[in-house]
């Protein structure tokens, strides 16, 4: 049986569902498919001793149903849920108050009744993708502008080569980054950038007027990324094209793309906005959804060279087929949507987790709460 | 005629040669293989009117001799001399105060009469690597975290591939780079590594156990670098092999090689140290002079797996000939001694001539002044 059941040691788990320090009376119930590290659990009942916590090694990504070994009467005692995709019936988890998601999107929870009929709260890992994302994205920036591709060829020729036609490598000092997007990932990109000292001009669908406006509360590794959100040297918001255009005119000399897929944000870079990004020759990173960028356009942009070269993450269409011209386009790098992957992904999960429990049992706000008025 | 002279706008250059703010009878005599950029000149002759500046388009590093277009009335009256390994006898250049080096080392100077024999000011560049050796060591290291050197491949290829054999993506969060000869370099590394969430330790020759110790006076871009020594969390020194081992046993998972070549450094990183690096298979950046490392031992150790893998910007020999097993080790990213290439790089001198102009007209310590105590 994979439904482990670690004991509740301060006894008999009760239906009370008032928070509380101990979390008396509440149930956790974890369904991932990997073990939790060793003294997690004994943690969490250490820090919570109401607290019981349950166990069931399931991958709700690959698997079409809930875990059967989890019983309808479990169901109906669980108050905590970690999960991916996969959700009971609000019949059946009728005492369910929290469900901390996996993943960073909760698109997939917007029409499902759990989420829309009741006022459970949901909460998504937004944050635990902003290091290693933003770690490839300096990562693929320097390698282009240090000749790091070339170089790498050459190894495997045995050539020592020190000159070529190219212009000599151009360092980050003074260049600008453009970030359109301003979440988890981008403030940490924009840490980085100005420890390499770059200028960061940021862009937000609203406008970020006030400090306020301008904090980010969502999970962030503690002393990255920039919650307060004090580093950009300009701010630029808005949806329409015109807006825009606006930033991409800003001379950068990168252009972050950390969108989410929307209709809005749909082919939102084409030719007239390569055209606008030749003035700098800008390098264009894309880490958020492939269709945010017309595959054909970006083709002759680099092909033409109007900018200097490109790094996707994500492509369209996806997995990018033998054989699709963009895999030859002019000073290209493609990765198979891995940059989000990291050893550390699970471990900052549970800190949401861990920092949302600490929330329930003190009656606080949760973190990374979807909103159900927005929708993420 | 190579040598053009630009009008001392104040009048007749005169031989006074007592520090003033004007530089009124200073001459300086620029030897750079290259035009000074658009407004330099007129902006020194609006800081220091009384300053007399002749440009002379000749590289002191591929030619044998000193422009002949300087006559030896014009070197009588040279005060302030932009150079590189090429000298003037102290007879001819009587009236010598400061000479600007333009590289970052200064072991051709200590022979030379002219250093030897006069306490004319030599100064310098160090600190114009900073950023893009800095920028190198992080990009490499984060290119083999991230599989950036397979993915490359997978491009020419047109290979989509998710999943292999390895383990998955390591960050750099909470990751510790241990920094062996923390200078300018070692420095912004330090800077970069900070905001990647990595946490940092210092070697030095000499130990520095006071704040003001710690602090390095050598010329960095503003905003960059360590200057006050602030970022490492334990730092370590000594010139014993025993307090290298101490070093290298620390948990490092980069070491990052930022030495000057030594009878103590020549070969300091061979067997026994690779063995001590083994226990974290510490990845091994070499920045500085190629023979610090024992080339064979290096080998032996990466393809071994004792460490992660190793990228040299030096190497031994150099430059590494076609055959040499170096090329094939398993892990490695060779570069052809060009880390410190960047188009700023003769920008970041001129910062460094205009604050010792600055000084000198105000009487002050010179930035990046070679001790004739300790050679550097």
């Amino acid at each position: 049986m994979r439904n482990i059941l670690y004991d509740n040691p301060s006894g008999t788990p009760t239906t009370n569902m008032s928070p509380n320090k101990d979390l008396k009376g509440h149930k956790l119930l974890l369904i991932v498919p990997w073990d939790p590290p060793a003294g997690y659990i004994d943690g969490l009942h250490k820090s919570f001793p109401g607290l019981e916590v349950v166990h069931s090694n399931w991958d709700t990504w690959k698997e079409s149903s809930l875990p059967s070994d989890v019983a309808d009467e479990d169901w109906k005692t669980v108050t905590i849920l970690l999960t991916g995709p996969k959700f009971p019936t609000k019949e059946a988890a009728s005492n369910l108050q929290l469900v901390q998601l996996q993943s960073a999107g909760a698109n997939y929870v917007l029409d499902n009744p759990l989420f829309k009929d009741t006022d459970i709260a949901f909460c998504t890992a937004n944050g635990v993708h902003g290091p290693q994302i933003a770690e490839w994205i300096i990562c693929t920036f320097l390698a282009f502008q240090h000749n790091i591709p070339r170089f790498l060829d050459n190894i495997k020729e045995h050539k020592w080569e020190r000159s070529w036609d190219d212009s000599d490598t151009q360092d980050a000092v003074h260049q600008r980054v453009g970030i359109l997007g301003y979440g988890s990932i981008g403030r940490q990109v924009a840490r980085v950038a100005k420890a390499l000292g770059m200028d960061v001009y940021a862009y937000t669908n609203r406008p970020r007027p006030t400090p306020e406006s301008r904090r980010d509360d969502s999970f962030v590794v503690p002393g990255l990324g920039d919650p307060e959100g004090l580093l950009p040297s300009k701010w630029f918001s808005g949806t329409k094209p015109e807006e825009i255009h606006d930033f991409l005119s800003a001379d950068l000399d990168l252009l972050v793309l950390a969108l989410p897929l929307t209709p809005q944000t749909r082919g939102m870079i084409a030719a007239p906005q390569f055209k606008i990004l030749e003035g700098k020759k800008t390098y264009v990173t894309n880490i958020g959804r492939g269709p945010v960028i017309n595959t054909d356009d970006l083709i002759t942009a680099l092909n033409e060279g109007w900018i200097r070269g490109a790094a996707l993450d994500v492509t369209d269409p996806e997995p990018l087929p033998k054989g699709h011209p963009l895999w030859d386009a002019k000073n290209i790098i493609i990765t198979p949507h891995v940059s989000g992957n990291s050893t550390s992904y699970n471990q900052r999960l549970l800190s949401i987790l861990d920092i949302n429990l600490h929330r329930l049992s003190e009656g606080k706000e949760f973190m990374n709460r979807v909103s159900r008025k927005r929708g993420y």
